[in-house]
C-alpha cells in the first residue's frame, strides 16, 4: 500500500536489532485518516472471505481492527494480554522475542465461539508468536480463522512464510524485506 | 446520549461493589457503529473548543478515540500503561481503585508538548484517578487540556465532580446515579 509505504519512509526511525519504530503514527501517535485508508485496503483484500466478527489483540491493533470493524459494519472484539484468573475465558501464552518474556492473552468464550469466521487485525507480525496465539485461541473456541491481516511485517523474522505455509490467508500492507545497516528496505 | 443508555440497559451487566460491566459493547468486544455514533457526539459537545490533539489511555480508550480522531483529522495519542525507563518520557503514577495497586502512565515527549490543546477521551469515569494521571501529563508536558470526554460516568464515585470543580469542560455520554442493589439507574 503506497502511502504507508510513504509514510514508513518518511516518518519511520529504524534501531540497531531490527527495530522499525513507527509510533509517529501507529503505535503511540495515531493517524486516524491513514488508519482508515489502511482499513480500507484490508477491505479490498479480504473482499472473497466471508467474515462475521474483527478480532485483534490490545493495545495496538484496536484502532487498525475498529476501522475495519467500522468498515465491514461487524463486531471487534479484542484479546486481552494478561493473566485470567476469571471463569469463562480461553487463555493461551505468548512468547515476545522482543521482551524475552512470555505473557498470557485472553478472550471470553462469549465473544470467540463456535461458528465465528474472524478476520484478525494487529500493527506488527514479525515472528508470528503473537499470531500463533490468536490462532490457539480461534482453535480452542471452535471458530473459523479466515484471515490475517498486518499493518508491516517484517519479512525478515519469517512469521508471515510461516503463516502462509499453513495456508492462512495473511496480507500485509507494507513488508518490510530487511533494516540492516538501520536501512528501511521495503518489498515493492 | 440516548443510543447508549439504552444499550447499557440492554446489554450492560451489574456486580456487587459497583460494577458495570460494558464488554458486549465497549471494552472487549467493541461496536464501531456505536463507537462512531458516540464520537460525532463528543464533536458536536466540544464543537466550541479549539482542539489540535485527542489523547486517551490503553487500551479501552482508544477505539472512541481514533473515531474521534477520524472525524475531527486530529492525530491521537495513546499513553501507555506501563513504567518507562526510556528517555524522552513524561510518566506520572495512577492509583487503581478497583485493582487496589498503582501503575505508571507515560507518554512520549515528542506527542505531547506546549502548545498542544487537548480532548481527553476516555471510556470511563469513576473516581478520577486515571483523569487526574493524565491532566498531570498534560501539565508536565506544559500543553493546554481543553476538555474530557467520557462514554460512562460513576456519578456515585464522584470524579466528574472533582474535574468540574476545576473547571474542566467534563462530558459524559451517559450518567449512572447508582448500581444499587445491582440496578443501573442512569441519569434522564
Amino acid at each position: 500500500m503506497k502511502a504507508l509505504k510513504e509514510r514508513i519512509i518518511r516518518d519511520g526511525k529504524c534501531f540497531e536489532g531490527g527495530i522499525l519504530k513507527v509510533d509517529n503514527f501507529i503505535n503511540h501517535q495515531m493517524d486516524p485518516i491513514l488508519m482508515k485508508s489502511m482499513a480500507v485496503e484490508f477491505v479490498r483484500r479480504f473482499a472473497g472471505s466471508s467474515i462475521n466478527k474483527i478480532l485483534t489483540i490490545e493495545a495496538s491493533g484496536i484502532a487498525p481492527a475498529i476501522m475495519v470493524g467500522y468498515l465491514l459494519e461487524l463486531p471487534v472484539v479484542f484479546a486481552k494480554k494478561k493473566p485470567s484468573t476469571m471463569e469463562n475465558m480461553l487463555t493461551t501464552t505468548v512468547y515476545s522475542f522482543t521482551k524475552d518474556r512470555t505473557y498470557d492473552v485472553c478472550i471470553s468464550k462469549d465473544y470467540l465461539h463456535e461458528g465465528d469466521k474472524v478476520l484478525f487485525i494487529d500493527d506488527f507480525l514479525a515472528n508470528g508468536n503473537a499470531a500463533n496465539g490468536i490462532i490457539d485461541l480461534v482453535d480452542k473456541a471452535g471458530a473459523e480463522l479466515v484471515g490475517m491481516g498486518f499493518l508491516i511485517e517484517k519479512a525478515f523474522q519469517h512469521g508471515g512464510d510461516e503463516l502462509r505455509s499453513q495456508g492462512i490467508h495473511v496480507e500485509s500492507l507494507a513488508i518490510i524485506e530487511s533494516l540492516d545497516g538501520c536501512k528501511i528496505k521495503i518489498r515493492d
